[in-house]
């Protein structure tokens, strides 16, 4: 075994070991970490020794966040798009076809950096597992070398070839290349298949044959559903049993009804419905129904270019109704859940005795300050699989 | 003179030398700082030589952020009263109390230590000039301590005894204090008076009493005006001709003709908005009567715990209705109007030869990522005087 250290003077310890929210609250804990696992948790005065020793002196502690909804493998730029919308214009789906050609524009190399900055930016704010997605390509060759630069920076990648159509090609023609050839160029770079099932995009009968192509494949299912409106994304969502559902800014009672009934998780992006302006979704609807919820960033350069977890949580509990501990839960264990990994050896989003070492210490006293202190950037040290990504500032 | 600095490599300098918004952005631009005040400004091409030269790499420069209203003097912490709240527990002026209790017990030297702990925080999120109030003593002894605690941390101090009747005092017996020896006690260290003018503060005619006492011992006058209701507040400001009315989240359309036909700003608290859930302010109608806003943070323990003046551009571009030109422009010269510091050689909030060089980088090309990236944080170095008081990370 590598060297152990010890994490002690835990004024404040979420694990998330329980399998629902609201979390309890541990006092004057203590962790050991070593070979990038937890190899102990109990009070601070009753810790073992080890190698090492790291006093965090009164601060929070809690697992990283999971960030599930991320699109950060890009090229170019849309603040010019969102100062405009924020001028008055409304979003419009379309807008995805300026980043597809400034990313078929890019090189792997300039992709791959973009992707590396922004997932570094993402850990010094907390973030320890990530998700990112392809979608920016949309050509055979550009969707499987997003796929490659998404799979060199992220922990899991998502297939979005079913974004939207691309400028110049028949709805037909598109959806035989992302079921067909697309699909098996990516296939050995993803785990999860997306689709945009919306007005502008996708409709139920286009998106549920994407999802079923991707699930003969082998790849878990995802939906970007009822953002601009009432698509039938969510319904075919919960139809197929797809892992999540996200966005959910228009639900109607039958689509919170067949949510509860089964159990996808809604993944909440509320950046990314600030910047669109969209409503937020109906989240203690949700959450009293029984629905599990995620938070997550929808990184992307045109309607939610934030790596900010902390942002989330804090927008979420000061205007989506969630309590402090319902929102921590969300970006972490509510997000492993919507990945699959909630549980196991290999479980994230939560800190277990023998689980990875992926957490954070906040300079705060509780997780209420996230909401409490908003704005204010509050992440100290980072440990991913037990390596400090970020420093105690 | 000491030694001078040349900041160059600027991707876009926001000046706001002109008076009023948007801003014009210049490219490629350069200036020279030297004895805390700006001695150049220009193109990058024709920068004289200095001592010491920093390369800002394409980033954008603005003048640093004006916080013109936080109650950063105060002890204990109001975290339990906040989760209360935001798990459907109303808001109330009365929570004051709390912290008048925790604010008498404690050591100056406490009051102190925390009020630099939150101006230091600050000024890493790029705030430059500070002003801080009284509010939590409430009684001659402990206001006269919090008036010197504030004026040994902030820029400029405010006395507001008249923030709340405190517990088991007359009010005619305590407003009789507030306008006589308690002032007289401040007065030393304070250069504005306020009043909170609301239900379960004080009442339209008791403020006026207080601000003409104000007023006759020299200090420019400030508002809290119809945060909790239609108070009268906003309406007295106008009649006063006081330089702020602060919080504004009730505006029948006489208020806003009141405040067009005179010179008083309206102070916007974004972040205190969305932790009391009051409605927003009607941003976009007093910009487009005329009024001029600013934006503040209003840190204090109870309604508003951030520092960040970035939430608060942000917030107000993202849900207020400004452009991102109008926020910035009222986080920095806008704000300084509010206490009429916008002009002169000693102007603050905006960058012009013989200045003051306060000033900050963004870790982003444009002043648009303010929005753009909501919840990253973006500020690079500050300068305060022409001293950098944060590094660039």
């Amino acid at each position: 075994m590598n060297s152990t250290e010890l994490i002690t003077g835990i004024g404040e310890l979420t694990t998330q070991v329980e399998s629902t929210s609201p979390r309890e609250r541990l006092h004057d804990a203590a962790l050991v970490v070593g070979d990038g696992r937890i190899l102990w948790i109990g009070p601070a005065a009753r810790a073992p020794a080890a190698d090492h020793r790291t006093d965090v002196d009164g601060r929070a502690v809690l697992p990283g966040w999971v960030d599930t909804h991320t699109h950060l493998v890009f090229g170019g730029d849309r603040s010019a798009e969102f100062e405009a919308r924020m001028a008055g214009q409304a979003y419009a789906a379309g807008g995805i076809n300026t980043t597809v050609a400034a990313t078929r524009a890019a090189t792997e190399d300039q992709l791959v950096a973009t992707a590396q900055r922004l997932r570094h930016e993402a850990e010094g704010q907390g973030t320890t597992f990530l998700e990112t997605r392809t979608g920016y390509g949309l050509d055979v060759a550009s969707e499987a070398r997003s796929a490659r630069a998404a799979a060199s920076v992220a922990d899991v990648v998502t297939f979005l070839g079913a974004h939207i159509v691309p400028a110049g090609m028949g709805r037909r023609t598109y959806l035989d290349l992302v079921t067909g050839p697309m699909l098996q160029a990516v296939l050995p770079y993803v785990q999860f298949i997306d689709a945009f099932c919306e007005r502008g995009a996708f409709d139920v009968e286009e998106t549920r044959e994407v999802l079923l192509a991707g699930r003969a494949a082998g790849l878990g299912l995802r939906v970007h559903g009822n953002q601009l409106g009432f698509s039938g994304g969510v319904r075919l969502a919960a139809e197929l049993g797809a892992l999540s559902v996200d966005h959910c800014n228009y639900l109607e009672p039958a689509d919170i009804d067949a949510l509860a009934a089964g159990a996808t998780v809604v993944t909440l992006l509320p950046a990314c419905d600030l910047s669109t302006r969209q409503p937020f979704p109906p989240a203690r609807r949700l959450l009293d129904a029984g629905v599990t919820i995620a938070l997550a960033t929808n990184c992307n350069p045109g309607t939610s270019y934030t790596t900010s977890m902390p942002y989330c949580v804090a927008t979420a509990v000061l205007q989506m109704g969630l309590t402090v501990g319902e929102a921590v839960w969300a970006a972490t264990r509510g997000a492993a859940r919507s990945l699959g990994r909630d549980r196991g050896t290999d479980a994230i989003g939560s800190l277990f005795v023998g689980g990875r070492a992926d957490l954070q210490v906040l300079n705060a006293p509780s997780i209420s300050h996230l909401a409490y202190r908003v704005g204010v950037p509050l992440t100290g040290a980072v440990w991913r699989q037990g390596v400090r990504v970020a420093p105690m500032p």
